[in-house]
């Protein structure tokens, strides 16, 4: 396998898993001239029940009726999170089948899924694209798996298989209520989880799209999620996950006082600076830091009187309760992270779900994340020119999915609101483990000792000047956390042995994860 | 132009503007094997503006932007029916940039497109494949037409778009309510019409997407029943139409005692037959006698404690009433047809838009359409092996569309509530001008005069047995309307030029219209 040094110097394989790749070329750099999108099968109704019945009775079974084959591709999806059955049953039953060298391309995997260790043992699994958590991510950290691991954004994922670079051909989507036509939601049943829009690419373009549901509603499953016309079967089990794992009943907010300062020194920035104002937009996750910056945000709207015209989320009971408030026109969600998400997006028109098409796909005309204002987002690492990682810690090892991090560095003004360190290890550092983000594109770092504006934006830092915000260069804020830790930190001990890439969210490659010794 | 005999016996073109064609082979036996949906070019959100703003001045300067260029084809919509004022917009514009030999892809026109008639004399318009009202109509019927024009169902012109078998060029849709992102739907605004479904192949597969909008929201338009993502630009225009002939105020039941007399004993049929029962689903269009037979099997419904699952429209308000009485559970509506049915559709998430895609497209993995219970619909002429017309009267001349008509043909039980004769001219005849939908999917023929049962339904037939029906075959119903006219109608006064074809659901030709003298 032959490397190259890309556009932000980061050596590259040239091909991965037999699939010839390009080399990041830089933010907006690689355009897709003369190619067209990826044409799945034309398919006659002559062909499906004319009943719209489309019920078949397992997973092995619609695996064999429509031909499942070794080395083909099954894509699964994280709207179960940690609390998903479907995507061990899939390879069970593939495994069942004596099915070997498969594909697996979830959105997302999860500690849940380790049984699926076993068959990327066995060669049932060659190897995985997509996020890998937990002992999976260890697994592959390790350099044990067959090929080589390709992390995409969400909005990478779309795009890769809009592209026909990833081509499915069998995608199973796990679905809280379905009909027996195939369409689909994530709005009710036992198992819901608000939204399924993960899967949307994967409907619209796999050869064969499996429906799986322990919620079966008769025809017609209002909204469709998930359009029944481009399902193939629809598979009863008893479960198709853990309701205690999938979402949790309440979001819980961060208790650590240096997060909380983090967070509103964070909003002071977004204040002072002339972001916040009405008929802003504002994304921000569920995450410990994040969903303080949402809280501390929201009091002060209440108390100015500010109105945002929508927000994104992740969304959570903080954000509802802004929009029952009339503190927000829409949510605008990618996902739902508690019940009082789920509820709103089944009964507010103004909670509406999104894809990673609309939102992400940068292979598009254009998306919905370059529209925002502000962008709250974390980082494992940064470095001095802004760069970040978000998928390995200083050890190098694979940590967590990019999720929809990448898109949203396109967001018009994006803030790391950030710890100095971490157990006693720097955040900000010479050159992170894994570039996941180009520095240009992020603009303010807010840590517990101060903010640091990225140089390119001399709008921000003359908005700023003389507020009485604590500027410093991102240069100080390094050197004081390395004072406070004792030095920089200890390199990871990694082999030669490329274990994943990290896709740009144009397809391009911007940097390779190495083994872990 | 050689010709062929299809399998319904009618002679066909085999090569139609230089495209090659398949003759009718008879329903579900035409399969697309080892073919591949139309794959759009691949674009980058690099070239489109970060803020989301797309708008551009003037059509003529969208069209100019993305390379208006002779022989390509133009689509457009007929949401704003005969109140729309964008069609003409558009092929004056390619008129002033000097652009010759267009296909116009209209998914409708109406007489008030007439002002593009000079277009087509000019050059500027080379052909019209879609249906042709009033004077357009005329013109293709007299053979003035450059090319040949081509009338599909709404079905089928999602799937000559999904097949590509039409590559359009530039999609100019028409919106009631739009984001300067291209986000659109046709809820709200001076130019309400409802929904938009039938612009959403164009808006998935043209290569150049145009909304033009009188109405532009603040980002984001909600629901997007258009989807910004997929659109090049948008164009503000002081008004896209006429409200008072986009839409009527309130639906208007026919008068005439005759066709109250055929719509009650429609129902009666529907009511004994047993297909009218808890759960049911049926589709009737907004068409006088289809809206008498909604009404009067309301009135039963509610005498008798029955509910629908889903009733599909033509929606008007007799429909909206039965969803907020609680008579159905949803409204899936294709074409909204008073101020209610728009009103219902933006409140009431059980009112459900859909679009040719979800209802009728018959290259899809099934398709709605053969899930319904019953379906009302006209037609101009049935023969006695139950073939149906009704694109053209006795007379040869193109009269109007073919709508989902062919569409609804798949569901279960086929009635066709029509007179016996119009005008002294039997309906009933030994070969119907143009063939449309071929008998054998059609079952049922109520007329003031009695009923005739397809024999393929024996089941019917025995259903109703001994229930007081005046039920006859279609032979003595045919007699009947003989007597009573004075004898069989004339023939009509055809040349041997082909002036259009009728595509069947899966693209193969059916029938060709032939010159009218």
């Amino acid at each position: 396998m032959e490397n190259k040094i890309n556009q932000a110097g980061r050596e590259v394989p040239s091909i991965i898993n037999g699939q010839e790749q390009i080399p990041y070329m830089g933010v907006g750099k690689y355009k897709p001239e003369n190619k067209f999108k990826a044409a799945p099968p034309i398919r006659s109704s002559a062909d499906y029940p004319s009943s719209g019945d489309k019920r078949v009775k397992t997973i092995k079974d619609a695996f064999k009726k429509f031909g499942l084959k070794d080395g083909m591709t099954i894509s699964t999806h994280h709207h179960l999170r940690n609390g998903d059955f479907v995507a061990n049953m899939v390879f069970d039953a593939a495994a069942e089948l004596g099915i070997k060298n498969l594909r697996w391309f979830p959105s997302a995997s999860f500690p849940v899924h380790a049984p699926n260790l076993k068959h990327l043992k066995s060669g049932v699994i060659h190897h995985i694209e997509g996020s890998m958590n937990g002992p999976l991510g260890d697994f592959v950290s390790e350099g044990n798996m067959k090929g080589t691991g390709v992390l995409r954004s969400h909005g990478g994922r779309y795009q890769a298989v809009q592209d026909g670079e990833v081509h499915i051909d069998f995608a199973v989507i796990s679905a809280p209520a379905s009909d027996p036509f195939g369409n689909a939601n994530g709005l009710r049943g036992p198992a819901a989880c608000g939204l399924l829009g993960f899967a949307l690419a994967d409907s619209q373009y796999a050869d064969r799209v499996i429906v799986v549901t322990d919620n079966l509603e008769p025809f017609p499953c209002i909204p469709w999620q998930i359009q029944g016309n481009n399902v193939d079967c629809v598979v009863e089990v008893d479960s198709i996950g853990d309701p205690t794992k999938i979402i949790s009943g309440t979001t819980q907010l961060t208790k650590s006082p240096d997060r909380l300062f983090i967070a509103e020194l964070a909003v002071e920035f977004a204040m002072k600076s002339g972001i916040i104002k009405d008929g802003f937009s504002l994304q921000s996750g569920a995450g410990g830091t994040s969903l303080a910056f949402t809280v501390f945000l929201r009091d002060i709207m209440r108390k100015e009187g500010i109105k945002a015209r929508f927000m994104r989320g992740g969304s959570t009971k903080y954000l509802t309760d802004m929009l029952e408030e009339g503190l927000t026109d829409y949510i605008l969600d990618g996902q739902t992270f508690d019940l009082d998400g789920v509820r709103s997006m089944r009964e507010n028109p103004a909670h509406q779900d999104t894809s990673p098409f609309t939102s992400y796909n940068y292979h598009g005309k254009g998306n919905f994340a370059s529209i925002l204002d502000a962008v709250i987002l974390g980082a494992t690492e940064v470095d001095l020119d802004f760069n970040a990682n978000v998928v390995t810690h200083s050890d190098g090892r694979l940590l967590h999915g990019i999720g929809g991090w990448q898109n949203c560095l396109f967001g018009k003004t994006v803030i790391l609101p950030i710890p100095l360190f971490r157990d006693r290890i720097p955040v900000i550092v010479d050159r992170v483990t894994t570039l996941t983000g180009p520095g240009e594109l992020i603009d303010v770092i807010v840590t517990e000792r101060g903010i640091a504006i990225n140089p390119r934006r001399l709008d921000l830092i003359n908005a700023v000047n003389g507020m009485g915000l604590p500027i410093k260069t991102i240069q100080e804020l390094k050197e004081e956390a390395e004072k406070i830790c004792g030095g920089i930190p200890k390199k990871p001990k990694l082999g030669d042995k490329t274990v994943a890439v990290i896709k740009w969210v144009d397809g391009t490659i911007i940097d390779a994860v190495k083994q872990v010794l």
